[in-house]
């Protein structure tokens, strides 16, 4: 009786852990399948680390043949273990940070190793009874004044690791040193070992597809100019479509790029830190003007705050509570938007290629400009008279922020010209260009590298011009009010 | 003739070392006073700093006692080095890195010594040739694929560490297997001194003066609050000062205290990261709302940034170009500004006291809102009709800046109740606001709590009087548009 009863529960039993446990698998399937994807994801963004993670593993390998191979490891015996653990914690992404860290690991063991055998020597005339009173001494007071000094933020920035191996390399030799006596042989073996197993990681990291800490931070600054540069490209259009008209999702991606800016802060530090430590490679020298880029990279940022708050104007609904506001500003705000971003994505592309910003960008800059010193007109003329004030507040936001916008464009581009100058990146277009900084020509000239420029095709209609081009000295005092 | 030549010369050359040396003595004199300065000043800002270092330099002590002491000697052996080795890394400044490190390096350890004993075993099957190869195969796939799983984001903001040793862990364990067979006695003697060290670590960091992440976390995020507020408290008098007034240098510090702000993210990221590793301390609970924090830091953060572009309207002198105007809008500026640098000094207040924001910062948010509505009158009227447009583009820029600072003001508000509420803040003042979420009252009634609130002491004439209070249904929308 109790078998009958039992053999249908145990059936549904069966079945129930059948559906449990294929609910589970399916759930793994699904999970398994995303993991895969999001790992191809990564590996395609930047195939490089593929080959780091390829780089790492053959380094180990590379240093585990002191302890295969017989000869080598009756040299070097247990304490080739030190090449293996340097290898691990020295084999870094880029060149700049491998070289950092390996030098600072290098020197902190030199110096944390004859220190400590001093201390040794220090505290063996106190006696046994002394010995290890001393020693705890000296180790507590190198580790208190080592770890005090890690706070300083110069020195956090850039010997921070060499620091902590400092304390590492003192507290060891000074604690064997208190069981064995050949405290120098123990001192010799650990930094020959971090020499090799250093010299392995500097080794593979350049000789093997190196990733150069400074050629990403030279990309870095570029594309971060490109993508404000798309942005304000996009600006004009985005801000005076019909609220009607479809958006497709890629476009609005595309404006989207510039948010990566906002942050890019500690990545481009970082980066220039790490470049500092590499040597020459490519196009770059060893002492490559790297703080320029900070320079830059720090303009570029100052103006993507403001991007980012045009940005919010672009998902409101005000700009279409008067339309016949909006046709008449909307040339003038086109056209800023327009060359500053063109003049921006000139600066990216002479940064990119190392070549000096072409004519073109000077001109697209001082369209800008002129543009700007419209808008003033305009905000002059009588055209304001019957609109209600409430729609203009918005208005004349945007029009505060492009102002700010072109100031930031002719910013960035004056410290791109400083970059040229001090790495001496080549020049393409001297004939139409004589004199360096191109970018403080007067005010109220045509360039003449404008009519052979294929970029200013776009000619604005402006809205007033019986005004325009003409150099009243009170409405360019205002202007440099405006300028703000 | 020669001794009579020379002796001049030398005197000469003995004159100029002279004061070359004291020359450089001087220099350095400066050199080592400016030092101590800094060192000085380090330790006043955060004596906490002096405190972690001696921390380090007793923690180095206590697992020293391990080699000086016979007992423990004879049962650790040289590889009581591992006990030095894991405090020097892991013993961090606050509790929470350090409990993260720790728990880190010691599930990384337990799982890359199990492992690699695996491998050693299977390497072992395949003979003497074969096993240098075997071996080498597996380091290599461990290391590539380790290396590869620390690209992912989420890996690497928590468990980089974690890898970086599993690794060492398999490698170091792996290749002495080699040569030493008595691989799992090697691999417990590693496991079980990492225990020691990192149980003296955390022992020192909890018990001694312990810092807090999570601490740490909550007063930044009040104090930046409490910054941002401090700005909009003197807004109103930067903004309308005349320019013969007079600043002291205190004042405009003051003044720049929100820049800090603005650059406080990877700070409270790094600082949540580490809390979340913490247990429950103080007025803390294990599961406390972390990332609710980093909500509010950003909001703060956004509001950050429209408060430097309203700082760039302070250093023009464009808001004098027409006085008239000027105290048309004078009074409503100020009492934004102010009401919302008020409620968010009492936000601040409430998340520093952990107790639920008083109902007068209610009271502020309401104020400020009333007058961001009478600017929206003031706009629509008719004062503006033979005003200069251009001298209206920065004022009204600034207008814009202080209606999206009400916003975020309020939106802060928002989430600082959120969290209150998450980590059940206590309350204070219960009998003046019955309802919880205070925030959410109907726009045009005078909360009660007004009348007994001493912070609203600061009553502003209204420009339009006979406008304000009212609910027009229009205006309310229009209003609603201005909210950018």
């Amino acid at each position: 009786m109790e078998l009958e009863s039992t053999s249908p529960e145990k059936a549904g039993y069966f079945a129930r852990v059948w559906k449990l446990s294929k609910g589970l698998l399916e759930k793994l399937k699904a999970k398994v399948v995303e993991l895969t994807l999001k790992t191809i994801k990564l590996a395609k963004d930047d195939p490089r680390r593929v080959v780091h993670s390829l780089k790492v593993g053959l380094a180990l390998n590379l240093v585990s043949l002191l302890y295969y191979l017989r000869p080598l490891y009756d040299n070097f015996g247990v304490s080739a273990m030190g090449a293996v653990m340097t290898v691990v914690v020295v084999l870094e992404y880029s060149v700049g940070a491998t070289l950092g860290k390996g030098l600072n690991r290098g020197f902190a063991t030199l110096l944390g190793g004859a220190l400590s055998v001093g201390a040794h020597h220090l505290a063996c005339l106190s006696g046994e009874r002394g010995e290890p009173i001393m020693l705890g001494f000296f180790i507590f007071l190198q580790a208190a004044a080592s770890t005090f000094i890690r706070f300083f933020p110069k020195i956090k920035a850039r010997y921070d690791y060499a620091l902590l191996i400092f304390i590492l390399t003192f507290s060891l030799i000074s604690v064997s040193g208190f069981r064995d006596d050949e405290i120098i042989e123990l001192a010799r073996k650990r930094l020959s070992t971090i020499l090799i197993g250093g010299s392995v990681c500097v080794i593979v990291s350049i000789l093997i597809c190196p990733v150069w800490a400074g050629q990403d931070l030279h990309n870095l600054i570029a594309s971060n100019m490109a993508k404000l540069g798309n942005f304000l490209e996009g600006f004009g259009n985005e801000y005076f479509k019909t609220s009607k008209e479809g958006e497709s999702e890629a476009e609005k991606s595309f404006l989207q790029q510039y948010t990566s800016v906002l942050a890019s802060k500690s990545n481009e530090e970082s980066l220039a830190n790490f470049a500092k430590w590499e040597p020459g490679h490519g196009r770059f020298q060893f002492r490559h003007p790297w703080n320029q880029y900070l320079k830059i990279g720090t303009l570029t940022r100052q103006c993507a705050y403001r991007i980012d708050a045009l940005n919010g104007y672009l998902n409101t609904e005000i700009q279409h509570t008067s339309s016949e506001l909006s046709c008449k500003i909307e040339e003038v705000y086109r056209e800023m938007s327009l060359e500053c971003g063109k003049a921006l994505k000139e600066l990216a592309l002479a940064v990119k290629t190392m070549s000096q910003p072409s004519s073109a960008t000077n001109t697209h800059i001082e369209n800008a400009k002129s543009a700007a010193k419209n808008l003033n007109y305009l905000l002059k003329s009588s055209v304001w008279e019957d609109t209600d004030f409430l729609a203009v507040v918005p208005v004349a936001a945007v029009a505060s922020l492009l102002i700010d916008v072109v100031d930031f464009t002719e910013n960035i581009a004056d410290s791109v010209y400083e970059l040229t100058s001090k790495a001496n990146f080549k020049r393409i277009d001297v004939a139409h260009s004589p004199e360096k900084p191109q970018i403080r020509q007067p005010d109220n000239t045509k360039s003449p590298a404008m009519v052979d420029c294929p970029h200013v095709c776009i000619t604005v209609n402006e809205p007033t011009p019986a005004l325009s081009g003409n150099g009243n000295p009170s409405v360019t005092k205002a202007m440099g009010d405006l300028e703000l």
